[in-house]
């Protein structure tokens, strides 16, 4: 009995590069989250969802009926890891565990609609939960998981910049709300509508559905679009910094000091 | 009266790490800061600024008379400090600097309009003289004064850079105003207005609102584009690799080899 | 015999530096190439296509004889090639290499309509197919090498930082066509329809046609660009460290010290 | 008299640190070439024209006199440099030189009118070429030397980048003309016409006059969005190292070989 939880928990977990089996299962698992995705998608689009009803429907029962036995299977073999060995308190531990959650999320709308009697608009929304699916992924791919790791190791630094790009962003279009406000008073009509422009500005994505029209308007904004490139640029060269230094540790690039010889980061525990 | 005056001199500067009265006075003037800014903000949304008027009006009562208190008192606390030591001539150098100044401009809007009889569209616009509040933040704001540190230090570099971007700036928008002129007299009809276009085009902003349609003016137009970019991008390479300079100093990574010790920037005296 | 064969083949690779006939025949090819290429792009315009029509059919029919004599003499002494040396064997294996393939396709639609009664549509449609003539380039293209390269040793990094870019990208167009499908239900008719909305905002391209218009749709909106920014200029980043990298090995710039000659990346195997 | 010569040579041309009566003029110089820049700028504002006829009019006189002068002195002393030691082929060549060309381009517009019976209309037009007068500024800006000297050492590099940036931009644009040729005629009417597209899209500049609209279309201007990006953004990437490169070299902070401890770039003559 504990043999056959021990190998479910193993099939189900992401796998060792030599365990066959697993990973088919695994393979199989992302596969199946990756067109419910697609699914999620294809399903807005008005043409194919009358036509393919059926399909999408059918599609639908038998991923919540993989997923909910994945669920109930993890749920039964957790017991076999360390860290949630005890039979109850070790489940409810589980059970609040992230990737658990994301588990539970991906299936609830579902069943939802059959226990509690709610409004038919309500489960129409409800089909949107459905792109939490995608978190399943987060188990399974290695390029999140790279980043979330990324994210962390340079929170420090994003924060800051995040903060001095927030300053800019608040200055920036009040300034311009001042301004504008005479002239535009749709467009720039309060601070918050006028930091539609100043984000869409500063991230130099510009729209062109509200831009300054007054001379002094357009001077204001011009400076404000130079000084906020590079503020907004930041976190992107932060990004980009770490991710270059986490894909070298992980080809086993590490920096050598020049003096001893001995790599830089061997202190850093990955 | 020394020791009082020096506690609530304390008390009013950035605290050391471990004094913890000190900081509670930080953090609940940096949260009234804040949201002195949100308020600022909001109230320009006619809707919250007419439901929570008498909300607006007393937090702006209460908040200049927290922020008038503390003027007052690091005004008379001042002398405790070495720098201003001298009873009045102290004060009077503690009152021009920088930190000073702003505590004033925070509170005199307030004032002023009961000094002196002013016009009610001049009233208005003092309010957002509310907005340099958002100033008192640099005393708080490590971030802030991280990114003064980088602009102070690659001062040279951002100059040089800005210096060509402007002259690129200049002919670019010269040429496309000698080419467009003729068709779209009004959207550049002058070169200031077809600077407008520029600074839109280089910094890749690209509202849309004013763009060359002769074919020649799109030929220059995109020589211009293309050439532009790399001269706009480098303030945001500067500022970022100043960035990740400062912020490895602070975390005390002086690249120092973890193994022998020695500095791997050894040259490099901050 | 073998004598012609070979020293036919030598002139239609790419030279080596010494071999000055050779260098003439690339020169003479590439240029040709690229005035195909200018051909096609001229010849949609209508005022010329009209004007210069006999240019354009002379040219094509000369440049059509021009590469066929090309794709036959490399078929017949590709066999000098070691690699293809059979007689019969060898000459199917070079046809099926990719330059080969590349070759063929540049001639075929010139052909095609003599051979098989094909659509007067159709045969407007293989027009274009003269396009892939611009592929014959890359057989003399340094910089489309480099660049060749340069994609292959950061495959990694790019699958990577493009998994996450698109994770991002379906995601917050999702949220995007949640929030905005009731209020615009022409532009964020479905999520598909709502991802060009989110590929012209994460490359800050940012044309203006679908903007969200809703507060949240905004607000949602601008949290999505200002995240999507550092992810998308991620692949910019590997690429142009990249393409750094590979152009400091070509200039023999393996980093060595120019007093000791000591390589300074001693462990870094090509 | 040589002496003489030879005083007013060295206060012409850039002044070294201790010559003040050089700076002196070199700054008055200097300042007389910005301010016509300025000039030229705001002479194109019909307003500030018609009210400043008469400023801008004998500044125009004052400038060209200046500038003439400048130049009959520069032609007279040149002998006393080596470079130009003859009395008569030493000032031809440099008559010929890159600055004496500039300098001669600067007050030629003025004379012509006089000279030759032309056109008013190309008198208009030689007004612009007074921008020229921006060229002379190369002469004292440390900045576009430093500019120029990155653009010099990082040529190759360049070439490449902008090769395959031209290659990606021709392939993209062509594949939008046939896709959307047909939805939008106007718009997409040639390959390039396309092109002008292609520019907006792939240095993210976006203006959003034309964009694709169906769904073929937009699903490959989102490719080429995406991958053209990477392209675009190198040529930035290689000046922005370029720059970084050569500032270092200008503070005297030379990269030191960790074996010897040598200079790395020693052997680099500025």
């Amino acid at each position: 009995m504990l043999n056959i939880q021990k190998r479910i928990y193993e099939l189900l977990e992401v796998a060792h590069p030599d365990d066959t089996a697993s990973r088919v299962t695994d393979f199989f698992l992302f596969v199946l989250i990756a067109l419910n995705v697609a699914a999620v998608i294809l399903e807005t689009v008005e043409d194919l969802a009358v036509q393919f009803e059926a399909v999408f429907f059918y599609f639908e029962v038998f991923s919540v009926a993989v997923f909910t036995v994945e669920y109930v299977l993890r749920l039964w073999t957790c017991v076999t890891d360390k860290r949630y060995a005890r039979s109850l308190s070790g489940r409810i531990r589980f059970a609040g565990s992230w990737h658990a959650v994301v588990d539970l999320l991906a299936i609830l709308p579902f069943y939802l609609p059959m226990i509690l009697p709610i409004d038919l608009r309500v489960v129409r929304a409800l089909r949107f939960f459905r792109l939490l699916r995608f978190l399943k992924l987060s188990r399974y791919s290695e390029s999140i998981r790279i980043f979330g790791k990324v994210l962390r190791s340079e929170r420090s630094e994003l924060l800051v910049a995040l903060f001095v790009a927030g300053v800019l962003l608040v200055l920036g279009s009040s300034f311009l709300y001042i301004v504008e406000h005479q002239a535009q008073p749709d467009k720039f009509s309060s601070i918050p509508a006028a930091m539609w422009w100043g984000v869409a500005t500063l991230t130099t994505v510009g729209y062109g559905d509200v831009a300054p029209i007054t001379p002094l308007g357009r001077f204001l904004g011009a400076i404000v679009a130079v000084m906020g490139i590079g503020m907004f640029a930041l976190p992107a060269g932060i990004l980009a910094s770490g991710f270059a230094k986490e894909m070298g540790k992980r080809r086993g690039v590490h920096d050598v000091c020049p003096h001893c010889g001995e790599p830089l980061d061997a202190g850093d525990s990955d």
